[in-house]
């Protein structure tokens, strides 16, 4: 259960990482020295050159994110870098090869060990700091718009958030399949950076009542899909503005788990209400979509048809700096860790 | 647009119905005399022999129903009968056949018209008054459990009142399918009558707690569908008994429309949270499921694997106390109502 086929790089037995003792404020993401991880037979080991940073992070940091047994106690769940080390029964991947990869944990690094599967080429060139932030958002937003939510071209979505990393995603997804894109943000900068991504219409939910914009925007039809992080009292807003046979997709819950549904207009209007939780599922599931990630939207990458948006870019050492960006949630796309 | 092919039948002009002037009790389900319908070109008219009696019935007497624009004042949602005069453009049945049919209204009276396509033949050997109580349950949970629930071979379903109409037609159909059923009902005698007809595990909700029961006999695991027509406060308790991947299908909220949802465990279990009505539905879907219904389900009928389960006769003119048997709570299986 050695790694093998180390050859060429010098690798370390300690690294620099993240890895807070205790839950807390952002003070509590210093540098620590950690034993570099080894890669298992299907693993690769990706010497880290950036390290994206996502709200499921500031969760865990706080004490706060149901943590799937086994995940590294070291942050992180994506990465960009070069291989090092591929264990016994990877063949995809060779040393030196430039990866991103979507982890279950332990991407604020030096060296990170990612499943193979989940790992994919760094498009074209494209800098290492903008592919660190692309694996977690795009796993996230293709299994839940596609997958679960079923998604087809010509149909409606609404995204809340439509300035932060799964938001930018979201508009470049709807802009790849076909989709019409009404965002919701915080401000009316954040709407008018929202459609420069390509959203069809931007509610600024402070000063706007966004249930009754989109179906004015929609001419009272309503949306085929919600993408909420947002939970709490938006759901019965969400599905006031759904149209019939919509898909309500729940990958987080930032004002509370607990909504209150009206059955009633579920069987009216015979409303999906589903979600999912992309870090506890199976390394052969996010294969899958790091398959097909690769064979639909890398491309567009390459093409120059999607451009990465990155908000922000801190040195690991000031990973607490990084969160508190994200927590105030200024940022319009990705904060990424510069490692190396 | 008139009717064609009326042969060998005489139709009178007038007939006897259950047309209640205002909603209220079950006294306002008087007798009256209206019109005999003339079918149009994609309707066919029946000499009513029996109609059965459904819980949406009780919300239309008491005016809390949502009735889809264009239906018939007349009550009653399901017919068996003789065809007595058929539309121009109906192929399929001629006057003298027997049949049973899924109507929007216009059931409780000795004459109603029902589209060609929401027609299915009596079962061979089958009586009228059997016959009658067929197709609003069996559309129902055909329609729900497999279209929008995707019930699967070796699955486990959750039904509510597991002798309501409803809930013995879902019995049957987790049978004809291969599902394990666990049922509630409301008493040890009802939990043993669910067990004769084909419950693995009855649960009388008033002395036991259900989703543990559920939990208990699923080994933990929970079940992977819930047919729901409870709503309210057994939503959340739904969920909680509920497997990953599980299908929650709402079909009408007799503890209230307002459900509590916890969007961590639809998120951490992939859930699916959905419903519907049958009577908004366009004709070309309820045909579809006769279809189906015809194909799959009535040859276990004529089979004799399948037999229909009536609880108890009223005549035509004695509407109301079928009605009060409704609301006492006491069925089991279908009331209906003997018109010819």
């Amino acid at each position: 259960m050695r790694p093998v086929n180390i050859r060429r790089m010098t690798i370390p037995t300690t690294m620099t990482a993240i890895d807070p003792a205790a839950p807390g404020g952002p003070e509590v993401l210093t540098p620590v020295t950690r034993p570099v991880p080894q890669p298992g037979p299907d693993e690769v080991l990706v010497q880290v050159a950036a390290a994206g940073v996502n709200r499921p992070d500031v969760l865990q940091r706080l004490g706060l994110y149901p943590m799937p047994a086994g995940t590294p106690s070291i942050m992180g769940l994506e990465i960009a870098g070069t291989v090092v080390a591929v264990g016994e029964a990877v063949t995809r991947w060779r040393p030196g090869d430039a990866v991103c990869a979507l982890v279950a944990g332990g991407g604020y690094a030096e060296y990170c060990v990612a499943p193979a599967g989940q790992c994919l080429p760094v498009p074209a060139g494209m800098a290492m700091v903008d592919a660190a932030g692309l694996p977690e958002t795009w796993f996230t937003v293709w299994s839940n718009v596609m997958d679960r939510g079923h998604a087809r071209p010509g149909e409606t979505i609404l995204i809340h958030g439509g300035t932060s990393g799964i938001g930018i995603t979201a508009l470049q997804l709807a802009q790849e399949i076909g989709l019409t894109a009404i965002v919701t943000c915080g401000s009316d900068e954040k709407c008018a950076a929202a459609a420069v991504h390509g959203a069809a219409h931007a509610i600024n939910y402070k000063t706007q009542d966004f249930a009754a914009e989109v179906l004015a925007f929609t001419g009272g039809r309503g949306v085929d899909i919600v993408l909420d992080m947002v939970g709490g009292d938006y759901v019965p807003k969400n599905i006031a503005c759904m149209a019939d046979e919509g898909r309500h997709v729940s990958i987080a819950f930032q004002r509370g788990p607990t909504a209150e549904v009206n059955l009633g207009l579920v069987m009216r209007k015979r409303l999906v209400l589903t979600g999912s939780m992309l870090r506890p599922r199976p390394i052969a599931f996010k294969t899958a979509i790091a398959e097909t990630l690769e064979g639909v939207i890398w491309p567009a990458f390459a093409a120059g048809r999607l451009a990465p948006v990155t908000d922000a870019l801190f040195p690991l050492a000031e990973a607490a700096d990084a969160h508190r960006r994200m927590e105030a949630g200024a940022h319009v796309g990705k904060i990424v860790l510069s490692v190396a």
